[in-house]
């Protein structure tokens, strides 16, 4: 049994981690860290644990001490020193968080205010897509995992640019997220009574998501890819869905575009690309750690619209990291992760 | 008191109309039209109004011929012989269908696959947006009530595009309704369970209400706006949320263009321009007859971002066609539309 | 224009009472108090007001001096110095919260923890539920405002202990309320991630508003009718459906029953019982001053089933002190208070 | 392998077997039948299922011919026939719906309409409820898995009128269900825009759920217990939850009730009595097979009051049903059903 570790625990994002961990068949979960929660139960949080287990949150030192692999749900900017910690005791980190994500020290400083403290740390970092980084997050001891939005957008756009379709280098992204994305804390925004029957866009064309995506999709597309990203806040739970829009070549059928992004992914479980005429709903992958896809045409001047939906809790932070782990330490990529999603 | 008569009443935008005209202290309702229900009472398809009104619904034929104004929720390409009736006996018309808004056939043509019957008809056909055409309302004897998505599109383009501040004619347009958009009529898609705890893009590309986007707005701009409009369905139920992106001229700040919104906007009731900071949010504006925008800027490379909301079944449907009622019959342009909107 | 003042108005209640006023056509509201918020217009906490109303927090002693009457949204315990400061110059004051409902000390004491400071002040308290007690209301100085819960029980069982219908005492009070009975204050059970797609009961047998009910039911029945009463939180924002069991007499039918519901509300533009074998919904209550009620039988054993249903901030709350109001006043009881409730 | 299959396929009941028995790790779905949607995919049906199973519908009988055991999700009064075939060919045969679970027939006349049509058949039947029938259920041949709320209502009242702590035999149940205990016809009371933000009873005092409940609860209780029930529709998509309310004898305190319970249920995984002071929420069972219990007391006059909770697709049906499959096929009792419920 692999020993997993869970430190910054008290979150939605250990949280999950945790749930999932629990239903895994390979490993064992030797500690949970919250420093605001020293002796108390997971289940005092969370009462869905009650009964389930008895973890008791500790210190992230004693966490660290007892696994093989560590995740993180840390705030912006501390993660450095755990993953240091790690890494030279020959343990594995994946950092839920932002701060293994970036590959320019400069982007870190400008969407985050802040510099790196262990600069060559960072060389080690492996960005946590699989279905695009697999044979380096396989050798990985530092995972950046993605952000939930950047994974919606850059499965998105992944086969497009890859095979270099694209017939401009400006993306415009939608995108909607329950509100577990905006995490534990109580705020004015999340009350139920603010939230239900509400709908907004929030940090318009300004949120850290966007240099995350723009790096990763400028990979694909071996050119600079510019977004403008506007997240939205939904009245559900869980689940992102991203509508993307961008320019495609003139020569292009939607048919032909469909044919390359289900062969670009037919090895892949976890990505599904629709059938054309489906839309990507949220509700058909929440609970599972699916993307799904939908490919769209406003053919009167070549506007690809792609959809492309994930629960963020599980692709879009938990799921993705156990894919992650599971590919750190040679086991099958989907052990523990073969959600049959709930219809309803 | 004005007669008023409501034709093809048992849908929701018939019914939203009733319950407005209730309200109006300068009307009363003389006949509502429905052939499927002919003798039931409006409140056994509606609870909301029993023991309010004891209206039982007629037929057309009837409900016109008491009325000085025939309020028309019929389904697309059936209007055109009910408005000829109305305008030959001197009455106003006010369609809330689709039948007088385009004003090229073709287009019509195009998108709803049916040539005009009488095509004399429709020259005298007002496209029903007060704040844009205020005065031609005023004459008018039939009306295009404008449709939601578009109510939301055409208000939050109009500063914009009226002084030229673009810097392309292309626009992306992502909205999000609530189920009232979707009507009475039950479908897999809007059935509880399915709805609830979902969210997807519908008709991505394709909609009907693309056309009288482009009309309007390329009136406005003095050129060809090329629109690409992608709706989603919320699961709320009332209210609309466009998020509309746009490139601007480059020497233009935010707060610049912020000024000409508030101030091209200054005298209109109805349209709110929120302060900069603010994200509009369709809970602050449903059950009332406002639309509010809030303007944003990816600065990176100009790109405007404009997140327009309004209740769809009030200033997208009922409020709106009151309020060119009021116009049209020498009302106060806000009478029976005062309402303060519900904080939660 | 009556002078129209309201303390402790940043709450919900405050809010609500303030929307209806602005509504309202023979009134001008003079001040808003808020201690916590002075300076700050009401449109800052809630943007529903932007551009509708520039009142801005004043101290409540302010308020208290530019009204003739003034409405209380303060919490448990402090209402008194400010009613009585009302009464000695000659202001009518409406409390909406708990302090001048009970008529019993004891009974204060019990569930409230503390004793009345100014007992005399209480020989003038009016319990402010118009159905009921209309006449000693149009008389009074101080009214106290029904709790929400207690307006459901007291309405839906006042034909039925007035005529003696009831074949014992006790009586279950099974109800479900939305989210704004919970209020402004952020709580854990009320962050919108926990509260959607929940439901549980909350003080079960154990809720203040118990006394109030006993009280009041006791003075219907001329006896000591005695409750168990059970509050749940429902995924709403407003409206209580109270679901009532008490066994009746053995010689009477549900038609009978029916009858003498209907006969002793049939002057009542606000009680609305349903024909038998429909169902009290909330839905069709909320943003309108109905009270609507169903009636059902276990037929097997004589229980009645009684389902009594409101819109908790209106009928619940603002809307029955702007009842009281209108009582006070001379105004026609329905003044301002004619809403159509929408459909959806 | 075991061999599954499902009949009466298509409807919730049906999927969420499906879904379930996709991830047991001791069974294969053989077959899933649905005369109306013959040859069509599941996926196209359920799109959560797309590449996650090519299963598509065939004809009940080749079902049942393939299969060692047979889940049935079909209406009431069709069942006898496919049972019948079952038990002759030596299969096991589980009934979803309610045709096996009442043991007199009289009962199933006056609730359902119909008399049996094999006497014979339904002396075999064993009430499928493993917390109190577990050692008839493991040599059963055909079982009657329980309705939902009563699965609610006799796990929550199992301890008390086991120990003969009731001081009455009458109990008052006020049930809120989730939108999927309606299924997936399309009605008018399940259309989002009318479910969405409303809350009502149906049915009331009137459900056919009642004489299953007064048969178990008399059974445990030794004499005859008389239920009067009340469901309301949830504006949820899953879970119930059961306040029952009873009297009980007036020398026992609460702690000892929660200590009756407590050792009642102290081997059993699937039922959580919650400590005292906590309530039971739907929230914190839905998505697992854990039915959760609060205790409570109005104890000015012994009146105990129950909350209890499950996932009524789960717990309520397919979870119970393969709780039983697990039983009557020798596979430890929790196999494949290890959910650790999601707290968001």
């Amino acid at each position: 049994m692999i020993k997993e570790g869970i430190i910054g625990a008290s979150g939605y994002a250990g949280c999950e981690v945790l749930r999932l961990l629990l239903m895994h068949p390979a490993v064992e979960v030797t500690g949970v860290g919250a420093r605001s929660f020293l002796g108390k139960k997971v289940s005092d949080l969370y009462p869905s644990f009650y009964n389930v287990t008895d973890l008791t949150y500790t210190t992230d030192e004693e966490v660290i001490a007892g696994a093989d692999v560590v995740f993180a749900g840390l705030p912006a900017g501390i993660s450095e020193k755990y993953a240091k910690a790690c890494v030279e005791s020959g343990k594995k980190f994946i950092d839920l968080g932002a701060d293994f994500r970036l590959e320019k020290e400069e982007d870190y400083i400008k969407w985050y205010g802040k510099a790196y403290e262990d600069k060559p740390l960072h060389e080690k970092q492996v960005y946590g897509l699989p279905e695009v980084h697999r044979e380096e997050i396989k050798k990985a001891s530092i995972i950046g995992n993605p952000g939930c939005y950047p994974t919606t957008v850059n499965l998105g756009l992944y086969p497009l640019l890859k095979h270099h379709l694209n017939a401009g280098t400006k993306v415009i992204i939608d995108s909607a997220s329950g509100t577990t994305g905006a995490g534990k804390k109580l705020t004015e925004d999340t009350h139920f009574t603010k939230t239900n029957e509400s709908y907004h866009p929030y940090k318009a064309g300004n949120h850290r998501h966007t240099p995350e995506m723009e790096q990763e999709l400028s990979h694909m597309a071996d050119e600079k890819i510019q977004v403008t990203f506007v997240p939205h806040l939904l009245p559900v739970n869980r689940g992102i869905v991203s509508t993307i829009y961008i320019p495609v070549k003139e020569n292009l059928t939607l048919e032909e575009i469909h044919h390359i992004y289900t062969d670009t992914y037919k090895d892949e479980q976890f990505v599904r690309v629709l059938p054309l005429g489906m839309n990507a709903d949220l509700k058909f992958v929440t609970y599972t750690n699916y993307c799904n896809i939908s490919l769209h045409m406003d053919a009167r001047d070549h506007t690809l619209i792609i959809a492309s939906t994930i629960d963020n809790m599980v692709k879009g932070t938990a799921g993705q990291a156990i894919q992650n782990m599971n590919l750190m330490f040679g086991l099958k990529e989907n052990t523990g992760l073969n959600f049959v999603g709930p219809s309803f």
